[in-house]
């Protein structure tokens, strides 16, 4: 038999609803047979909504948490004062080895400080990213960091092309993914020192084949999918990506402005309906805004505050990917292999 | 009698056509008739070129050079050893005050080498910035730097308001244009010490109205149009642009893929032309793919490289503008404003 793989879901401190937690969750347990859940919340209301699925019933345990993180609390005042919260609870199943990683919807700060003073990173990893997974022209690549960390420095570069290559390998079935580094030209002489620093370093754990460096590349290149990783620092990172779902959203509305302008634009958007919907499926947000918490001793994942079912079943899918796959016994293959070759 | 502005447009040394430089200039002189350019490159071509504009003709003297930077020159080498260039001439004739301003389609990182060299920044700004016009929501914004300087210090922010906002006041026309800081949140916490220590002096310079400061903008807030003015340094600034210039070009795409899926979305395409020419017109990267070196002692253009007569005849309004409304004294107003307060 299988073992089972042990999630704990935070289901407070969010505007995402319960229900929509829970047919995310039942879905993908459809998918991925052998999961099993711990729900941190109101265990009424968790009760009520099991109802309707009889088989995700057999594969929950509820714990009771009448605390929850709100969205306005500070980092340094959750670590001190919400111990009984659900976030906390929650993370404490994951550290007491009770459960293998951590859903939340809830305050990203919290969760990150939480997560970082409680599971703590791999030893060999200063510190967590945030990696997402952004749709581009061939398939996706995982981009990170995006807003774990805002300071600047060429290891903490490095850290991210290790857990970006070992998220990559796992969730795209690939052996040598291609890794990035994110700069504003492709010339060696671009950039700042930090990342001519963190290239060079690069370069040699490539030759070593510890690593699958391509070199810098620039934001465009992120959506040609020109590698399946692309490495930047927290600061650059969270604008890049926010600034690239801005951006999809203000053509997504002007193409809206346009198709009402005239009785045969209207029509036409009846018969683009597929073209359109096959546009937004690939852009989804709700399928593709959940950062996952990478470099931990648990992976840890973060939904968006306000998700649907189809947001929470695919980060599901993702935790059950990296459990099964052991993403941190392959993040320190890929640090012994650079160890081995320095 | 009005005065002349004038402009040198430096014609060689990019994949631009003389032919689409030469249209857009006399476009642009149809909007702006006390302009008059000096064009620097191979007489004959050009000579050859000005036959079909009459108008144009009595407003052009032609400084005939042979030479040109290469795309592929390294702005060290160009100094030294392009004094002939029709780029380094141009340059001159700003330098020499025959000349008001310059146009390039040429090499970036040399245009910007040789006019800091030559042209020179005024008094109080430190470096200039590389500003763009960006299309939003309401209606467009300037955002800089775009790669002028990767190097992050609060003074070169501080710097980037004040060019912001008096780019900002002069061609959208509005007295007190909103300056917003990017950052990854916008809570005081959030960010760098280098960013924090640039808000607080935007503070006090905006409680003395020398500056309209918002205060921290995100990355999604760039296509709402939260603030006329977005300030970031050129290593952000450079990714921003482009991830966003590519997420763009990948909706583009994906429709195009989705129109062409079946006889009804071909069809739609055909109803939905309108409602797609107006979003591709918004975005067009022919008219917002110029970069306009700000903060020198006269105002230099970069279009891309490979321009149609579109962007050229838009960045020479854009100088026109500037010139015209006396960009610098503007900056300098700025800049007593904010001493006189301090």
């Amino acid at each position: 038999m299988t073992k089972d793989i042990n999630l704990s879901v935070d289901t407070l401190g969010s505007e995402t609803l319960l229900s929509e937690i829970i047919l995310g969750l039942n879905n993908s347990l459809q998918r991925n047979e052998n999961y099993f859940f711990y729900l941190f919340g109101n265990e009424n209301n968790i009760k009520k909504e099991l109802q309707h699925y009889k088989s995700l019933i057999k594969k929950v345990e509820i714990i009771n948490c009448d605390e929850e993180v709100l969205m306005s609390d500070k980092p340094a005042e959750v670590v001190k004062q919400r111990s009984q919260s659900s976030m906390f609870k929650a993370i404490e199943s994951v550290v007491e080895e009770k459960s293998d990683a951590l859903l939340s919807c809830g305050n990203t700060g919290a969760l990150m400080a939480l997560s970082i003073l409680n599971i703590k990173t791999i030893n060999e990893i200063k510190r967590p990213a945030i990696a997402s997974i952004w749709p581009n022209l061939k398939s996706e690549s995982i981009i990170l960091d995006l807003g774990a960390n805002t300071k600047n420095d060429p290891r903490y570069l490095l850290d991210n092309a290790i857990l970006g290559s070992s998220l990559a390998s796992i969730l795209f079935k690939i052996k040598n993914p291609s890794v990035g580094l994110l700069n504003v030209g492709v010339e060696e002489n671009k950039g700042n020192e930090i990342i001519q620093n963190a290239s060079e370093t690069l370069i040699k754990m490539s030759k070593s084949s510890a690593i699958n460096y391509y070199g810098y590349v620039e934001g465009n290149d992120i959506s040609i999918g020109k590698t399946n990783v692309v490495v930047t620092d927290g600061f650059t990172g969270n604008i890049a990506l926010k600034t690239a779902e801005g951006t999809a959203k203000m053509i997504q509305s002007y193409l809206e402005m346009g198709f009402k302008s005239s009785i045969a634009s209207k029509l036409g958007y009846l018969l683009s309906s597929f073209a359109l919907k096959s546009m937004n499926e690939r852009l989804d947000p709700r399928i593709h805004n959940c950062g996952i918490l990478i470099g931990l001793n648990s992976p840890v994942i973060k939904c968006h505050g306000n998700s649907e079912n189809m947001g929470i079943s695919y980060a599901a899918d993702i935790v059950h990917s990296l459990i099964k796959n052991d993403v941190n016994e392959k993040i320190k293959e890929y640090i012994s292999n650079i160890l081995k070759n320095q």
